[in-house]
């Protein structure tokens, strides 16, 4: 694995591998990595010869009272798990790199990029589409893999994509949990010891939700309501916002209707720390069976 | 030539052309050509292996009040003058292919897209970039060609490349002229006679400020009161602006320093048409000789 720091270093490799004819695809992180970084990379060399992933800790969003600073990194050990997991460059550019002339230019993302963590994080969509139509103008990939966890996000990508006419495949990878159901997050290591047996309550609110609409529950606040008392049995856990929309626009009816695809979605702070996850389930056309299944990812 | 409607098969035209090491150049354009677009294309031709010629009128560079709808059009005479410029692909795709989700997001560019035309034609730059990204992903070249005569326009095009990072060279070619100087434009047909030949006082007005500033003149109101007072001599003219700045960065200072590159830019009203021209000038370090010059364009 080899590591690229300059733009026109990774610009000029990509350049040739595509002219090769080899097929590059960029797993776009932020570092400080963990078991579901390392499926987007091996999902990654599944899907095709060039594996890039760009180690960027992008300060433009993080909001003013945010934890940029703070926000770990160990590059040794990303660059060992990195080349592990089969990565053939990671691009670890300094901010100057990224932003030469300081932050001048932005890209503002619309309506999908202003509820949920648009609402509580403002700007930070604007930030996040912004380095990425940089990390895509540096690496020129065909194909660009983001983890599901990050929902919001995804269909920010997806909207970045297609109104600027990135000829640039987008794959969204199921998120990885631990063992009691806790998705993967680099933000999980400022969890205390109780915090962290606490922090499963985020997937049981999602597993809750997914099996009333699987029994044909409809209504959309009675939904948000079952995420929020199971989230609520946990003392001291605090509510961002948990909440269920359209899977595809974010509208947010009074009633779903049958077909209809949902997204379920949590962001919550225990102690300290903010933690944010989310579920896809459509709502049942017809209720013959009425299954009990756990949350579902993007196939 | 070819003409493309399509943006996938622009984009698949244009990475094949890469894959065999060709040079694409892009000359983006609204069309109705003049001599002036003929000498963009023909600079283009020589300097790469491929020539795209973009026609597309771009609706969100124009303000509600603004003559999108009567921009004129020709697109018969305009394939036919492309072909004569050795245009290899005429690229002319319908909005609803360049806005298939119609107008979503866009990129705001900073402090020099917000003065001079930006205060007059508040969200035109933003227009500008989204569009100028949005063909570049379409067509994807190594070189793109710009108009001196839009001078903000090419500073914002500067910065739009350096901001997210785009491997495009940017090429400013100079303002073509009539012979009694009136800088060619398309809005030019919409001049009456006597319009037509009261508007190569714009022209003189860069010319009497390009001297002045050759002769030493630093008082950057003065050399505005040059444009002005030349303006003012041609009764129904309605000044927008007629100012001087620097050439690169739009600072106003009180007095500019010797050696510094300044930029004259006029935008005035001759009957219900509005004209913009421009002029570099550098001014100079000493003053040993007094040179007499017409308006200097980009070298």
């Amino acid at each position: 694995m080899k590591i690229i720091t300059k733009v026109r270093e990774m610009q000029s490799i990509s350049q040739s591998m595509r002219a090769e004819g080899r097929i590059i695809v960029l797993v776009p992180t932020m570092g400080y990595f963990h078991e579901g970084h390392v499926t987007l990379m091996k999902r990654a060399k599944s899907l095709g010869d060039i594996v890039i992933t760009s180690l960027f800790v992008n300060p433009t969003q993080f909001a003013p009272n945010e934890d940029f600073t703070k926000y770990p990194r160990d590059f040794g050990r990303d660059s060992e798990i990195a080349a592990g997991a089969g990565v053939d460059y990671l691009f670890s550019p300094e901010p100057d790199e990224m932003y030469p002339e300081g932050v001048y230019s932005k890209i503002i993302i619309g309506d999908i990029a202003s509820k949920f963590e648009g609402v509580k994080r403002p700007g930070h969509f604007d930030g996040v589409a912004t380095i990425v139509a940089k990390l895509f103008n540096a690496t020129l990939p065909h194909i660009a893999v983001f983890g599901q966890k990050d929902y919001q996000q995804t269909l920010v990508i997806k909207r970045l994509v297609e109104d600027f006419l990135f000829n640039i495949k987008i794959v969204i990878s199921p998120t990885v949990r631990q063992t009691d159901g806790l998705a993967m997050s680099s933000r999980n290591i400022y969890l205390s010891t109780i915090e962290r047996s606490n922090a499963d309550i985020i997937f049981k609110a999602l597993n809750e939700a997914t099996n009333a609409i699987l029994n044909g529950e409809k209504r959309r606040k009675f939904i948000n309501g079952i995420m929020h008392a199971t989230l609520r049995t946990i003392p001291g856990l605090q509510i961002d916002y948990a909440t269920s929309s359209d899977a595809y626009n974010f509208d947010e009816p009074e009633e779903f209707i049958p077909g209809q695809r949902i997204v379920l979605l949590i962001a919550c702070y225990i102690g300290k720390t903010r933690l944010i996850d989310n579920a896809l389930v459509t709502l049942p056309s017809s209720l013959s069976a009425k299954p009990e299944k756990f949350v579902e990812d993007i196939q």
